[in-house]
């Protein structure tokens, strides 16, 4: 393996190629628990095109397999390094090469940071929406990789929708060019969106063309408390029913609020059951989101209050902001699922979560993304007790099944990873997981590029 | 072949197969110009699932190529016979089979005519936007064949973007689901959007699982007239560099004008040499038409007039609607382009085109749907001239190889067929090229499925 290093240098600036212990030891995982790590032989650290094609060049002229790499805030062990493995971190290729208000597109190295590349088309008065809540960290490329959402996908969609053209190295080092930078273009098969979601198993992007929208008027929210979450839930669908296009529909559940309540003493009301939080960034707000209280005071809301200005809005998200680190105080450790149902079952699947953490005695606060149906059930658990343990597990997969069951998927915008893997088998069906392994055989026939991973 | 006429026939209900010579003759091609059109052995008009997976077994068993059809509208000769074939239309699989206002879905079967579909929707108070010129006619299965768009796509996307989930009858019969009706999905690879565009060359869609949106507020347009095309193509550039997102952007020039004119008595100006026509379905329209007429006027518009209401709105865009039938009049035939470029080259596009009619010797008018930067130059030709056939065959080459020289792509929304086979290849280059062809292999081993078209 020394060879394949030194075969490695070869080709690259000095400072590329990393094997210091400590550093391969950080790039060997993301921040999904329960996910198998190996140990890396490199880490390599391109600038350029040429340097990814002289990794892959390498790695199939020597047969070893390739994992690349965002800012590893993935949540299901996607960028886990496998045993003997390049670790191809694509983060310091982080130019922005582009920003076009005409095209309404920008041109992007895959490592800009997703934050970076909001702010710098935001100060052109345009907007990127995909908004991960790892925005801060994450990066294009892992967005593209795992097809990420966030908060903005009830009203404007998720990354795939945005991803126009891409830039690809492929496992044996070619370059592709897929898609385009026009508004439209059906020339061929779509290989740009099936690169989107294919978590590092394709091909190593290395540029992207993204879809800008003109920057909408400042989201005002409002914050409306219910007894049950299966009142929120009604309420949600009722929202939908009416036509409204709000920008952004959350939903705490009572677990999650009183995680919160306890890390932050944000004063939420304990005995509230459910949260909603809805906001619009229509011309104007304030009349929109009046209708929609009215709405879910009809649905059996106790409370409901609406955001003055932006400043309010901001302080009233904030207990949504906070709803992931405060359930992992609850113990040691947490599991993050990622289910998505179709809205008209969301309640089904509230309550049916409540009855997995009774029936598996567990702590499992649900934050979702109630307005798109996708779910993120939190099983916290301590994971220095080997019983509970198992029982997290165990409820991590009763949750999916749940979610198969009401006919959603067990996957909304994580991705499939090594922790969902056998799940995936069981949502597609053989069929097209036959045809899946063959698309994954025409662009990597060697199977070097992420082995082991999705399927 | 009698025997696979009779196969076909020993698994179907009487009348689902036809050998009628004149029916197989009505059957045999769509609406492409200059395309090669074979004789098929049958025609074959499913009702159920089963039906179609029948056709595919015995397909498959006589290694019979079989043309998958919708209404048979395309404008690229992806639905015509090959020798030999069996003609599947799907036209009679045409039940809207669910549609659902909290999911904003609908289920529907290849069929079903975009029209009735999009009418049905609304009557619930949805819209579902896709928009062709042939929406009266063509199918939604046909739709999803060929990616098509229409005049909603400046604010409202393409088909892809309504396709959520798929079944797919395979080559070999097999039943293959993809994707979801969640509004979100990333387990595993994309095949849904692989099979939009994808020209029947994949499989045999037989349900769809599309998206609805809220139905807008009824759309206000207004028209503006200016001096050149290059003027209004500005003007356009301008229009989305602030901003703005109206529901129609398109454009007409002065041959289409005066085309429209000579059939229509509509009194455009003759001397103006580009129509702008916009539209916002937005809360407060005219206000944002006024803001856009403004604009125009500083572009160098001669005359902006507002319609006052959604009649006159309907007059407005009436012109443009008899743009292609008022071509077609010009002379004996039309073959139909469909370039798409940056919205940043469309003013250098309609200047190319207009020098290559020069050029050429051929009467060429453009009508675009400008927000997008999608052109369809429409080549007007006699049809018994065989010089002027072989110019206006040479003259639509040559858009094409504009289109490319300015970053476009040689079909925005209609598809590659028989008509455009040779420049897809030089679209994608050979590295797309053989991917394209991987996957292809990997859907339809034996090559049975709309053999010859797009590859």
């Amino acid at each position: 393996m020394g060879d394949v290093v030194e075969m490695l240098g070869a080709g690259l600036a000095p400072g590329v190629v990393v094997t210091d212990p400590e550093v391969m030891a950080a790039y060997a995982r993301d921040m999904a628990s329960f996910s198998a790590v190996g140990d890396p032989l490199a880490v390599v650290m391109p600038r350029t095109v040429e340097d990814v094609q002289h990794v892959m060049r390498t790695a199939t002229a020597a047969r070893v397999p390739v994992v690349p790499q965002g800012a590893r805030t993935g949540l299901s062990g996607g960028a886990n390094a496998v045993d003997g493995c390049i670790v191809l971190s694509l983060a310091k290729m982080d130019r922005i090469l582009e920003i076009d208000p005409v095209d309404r597109v920008a041109v992007v190295e895959p490592g800009v940071v997703n934050a970076v590349l909001s702010r710098a088309v935001a100060e052109r008065g345009l907007y990127y929406p995909p908004d991960p809540s790892s925005w801060e960290q994450c990066t294009i490329g892992g967005n593209i990789g795992t097809g990420a959402g966030g908060l903005c996908c009830v009203k404007y969609g998720v990354t795939a929708e945005y991803v126009l053209g891409l830039d690809v190295v492929l496992a044996d080092g070619r370059l592709l060019s897929t898609g385009r930078r026009t508004a439209k273009g059906v020339a061929g098969y779509d290989l740009t969106r099936l690169f989107v979601g294919s978590e590092g198993t394709l091909g190593v992007v290395v540029k992207a063309v993204v879809a800008l929208r003109p920057a909408p008027p400042q989201q005002l929210a409002l914050v409306a408390e219910f007894p049950s979450a299966s009142a929120a839930c009604a309420a949600i669908c009722t929202i939908m029913e009416r036509g409204h296009v709000p920008s952004l529909l959350e939903l705490m559940d009572g677990t999650t609020i009183r995680a919160v309540n306890a890390m932050a003493q944000m004063g939420l009301p304990e005995s509230t059951e459910a949260l909603l939080l809805a906001a619009f960034d229509t011309p104007d707000p304030a009349a929109d989101l009046a209708a929609l209280g009215e709405l879910c005071t009809a649905a059996g809301a106790t409370e409901v209050v609406p955001a003055q200005d932006a400043a309010e809005s901001e302080m009233l998200l904030q207990a949504r902001r906070l709803s992931l680190t405060a359930l992992e105080r609850v113990s040691t450790a947490t599991m993050i699922d990622d289910v998505c149902v179709p809205r008209g079952r969301l309640g089904e699947m509230l309550d049916g979560v409540a009855a997995i953490a009774a029936e598996y005695d567990l702590t499992i606060g649900v934050c979702a993304h109630a307005g798109d149906g996708n779910t993120h059930p939190v099983v916290c658990f301590d994971a220095h007790d080997p019983d509970e343990s198992r029982r997290a597990r165990e409820s991590f997969d009763a949750i999916m099944a749940l979610g198969l069951e009401l006919g959603g998927t067990i996957t909304g915008e994580h991705g499939v990873g090594l922790l969902k893997k056998d799940w995936l088998a069981r949502e597609l069906g053989p069929t097209a997981l036959e045809l899946q392994r063959g698309v994954k055989a025409v662009f990597d026939p060697l199977g070097l590029l992420n082995p082991g991973k999705v399927f």
